[in-house]
């Protein structure tokens, strides 16, 4: 191995709220010396994920928050450059819970190695294969147990999850109705990712009636991914036992203080529904079956992905905003290296 | 018929918090006439529940709000005095959506005819096998699937719904605590219902510490009649895959504003948890099998229920504000007739 320092974000203090320069600075760190058991991973791409300012900020998670003035965390792949586990020779693609870093040094046990790329890009594999794609899998399947005739309603629609969500809502045979923002995305759910229909709430003065137009006999499942007024609109108009994927809630991750909670919660009792969470990791010994699936549809031509790759572990913290300010469609994964 | 007035109370305004005698007047209406297919039937009991104040007012529900100027709805149980009906006869004893009233006019086909009694006195199909006691069965079992060695946290763990569901919880294996106000309720919880434990919420200054003291591995099943603060703090203490049933919101319906929702509504995806409300009259087909079991648990002294009469029909204004200042326990209902 050549290089000689690890360049790496570190959360030197919790952001208040979009994370800033001054609390996730990228620093050279030196290189890391694998233990016994250990590899050392070259980062190609990493995944930005919404959830990761969540592991940002220190409330109670299903994770433990990241501690300050460690590395941040992220889904990566990438070569082996250095192996003191059987497990992985130097060559082999490992895929795991990396960080913002070029080379991630990590117990073998917590890695997985990519024994065949079925000719598919990496990128798939923090993609539609990987935990985005079995987050639309499994909560919209487990979580949300769609019929064929139900209204789905997507929060999110143009993003990375919540497009396949819609995707696979259809090949359910539901009515699938998407939430985006602006013209742009609102045209690319319908015609890229094939909704039935879609709703530009940045366009809408009244939500909740936009969406009870759409969606006129209420809304069965509704996939969350954005809290605030958006899931209040959206309880105004459920159907008689709805059920309420709760996937995320990106409105509220940068919030500065703790915001209150949904007004029509109420609706829950009122139309026999229900809220439920959920987290990929619970899923993580079924992969194995989502990822058949979704192999076969990818293979069938029945499901789209999209991704954006931005160059560069530099711009890693710029591109980690783009999620939340609209500049980003598809996937997100930043290329660290080639 | 020897009476020639009807008394009964009427909604003349809807309540902007606990229902005063000018918005919900007691008024004497002419005897009601039946149409082909009615009966009249002289109350005997009417049942008091929290859920009629929120039919009081115009908010989104689970049945259309009391029109105003029309009578206060509540589940009775009287003796039919005239019978338009051949599914009737005068004499037969009637139970159904009455009124606070003396004489409930109806359509025959929504009132259920108790063909034997098997001994027990009338109130008891208005409390353990009526509405209140199937309430607690079908939520408990069917909502909140309990396990054997689970943690079921009970709300309103005194009043006439909880109190039997956390019997049935303790059937079921489960660890039970509950949460009541004042010394009374909660010595009455454990020594009188068999809780394992219970809380008394009004002498905690932490109640989301005192719940993780009693409920050390996490709350797996909360019985919602509650909300408020109390909803915020269980939601802090959720296990894994934690259930929450969502049967009411007592401490919410005299609000005369819409309060916030949960802050902490977070944790149900933090612990892949689930909130879901549900309504007793989707349960009604299956009221037999509910009766079935409460009644054989009854013979084998297996649940004790509490009730609580209040005598005259001019006393259910003040006897329904007992249900929220804390002077109810037991099911509380009105005595019209002997």
């Amino acid at each position: 191995m050549s290089a000689t320092v690890n360049r790496q974000y570190i959360l030197a203090s919790r952001p208040k709220a979009l994370p800033t320069p001054q609390e996730v600075p990228l620093v050279e760190s030196p290189m890391p010396v694998p233990a016994e058991g250990e590899i050392v991973i070259h980062n190609r791409y990493i995944s930005l994920d919404p959830a990761i300012r969540g592991w940002m900020s220190d409330v109670p998670n299903y994770i433990e928050p990241i501690p300050v003035g460690t590395k941040v965390w992220a889904t990566g792949i990438g070569v082996v450059v250095e192996s003191r586990s059987p497990d992985f020779a130097v060559g082999d693609i490992a895929l795991g819970m990396n960080a913002w870093e070029d080379y991630t040094c990590c117990d073998a046990a917590v890695a997985s190695k990519i024994e065949d790329t079925m000719g598919l890009p990496l990128t798939t594999f923090l993609s539609i294969l990987g935990a985005t794609g079995m987050t639309s899998y499994f909560g919209l399947l487990d979580v949300g147990k769609p019929q064929a005739g139900e209204t789905l309603l997507v929060s999110g629609a143009a993003g990375a999850v919540g497009s396949v969500v819609g995707q696979i809502g259809k090949l359910m045979g539901c009515r699938v109705i998407g939430l985006a923002g602006g013209e742009d995305k609102c045209r690319q759910v319908v015609d890229e990712f094939g909704f039935d229909d879609v709703i530009d709430y940045k366009a809408t003065t009244d939500l909740a009636v936009a969406i009870a137009q759409k969606c006129p006999d209420g809304v069965d499942i509704y996939w969350e991914n954005v809290g605030g007024d958006m899931l209040d609109a959206v309880l105004l108009n459920l159907a008689h036992r709805a059920r309420i994927v709760f996937c995320g809630w990106i409105a509220t991750y940068n919030d500065t203080e703790q915001r209150p909670g949904p007004k029509n919660l109420w609706q829950l009792l009122a139309k026999s529904a229900r809220f439920e969470g959920f987290v990929i990791k619970d899923y993580v010994e079924q992969f194995p079956e989502g990822i058949a699936a979704m192999g076969q549809w990818l293979a069938e031509g029945k499901i789209v992905y999209k991704e954006q790759v931005v160059e560069g572990l530099e711009n890693t913290l710029d591109a980690f905003h783009m999620l939340f300010d609209g500049r980003n469609t598809g996937k997100l994964i930043v290329k660290i290296s080639d």
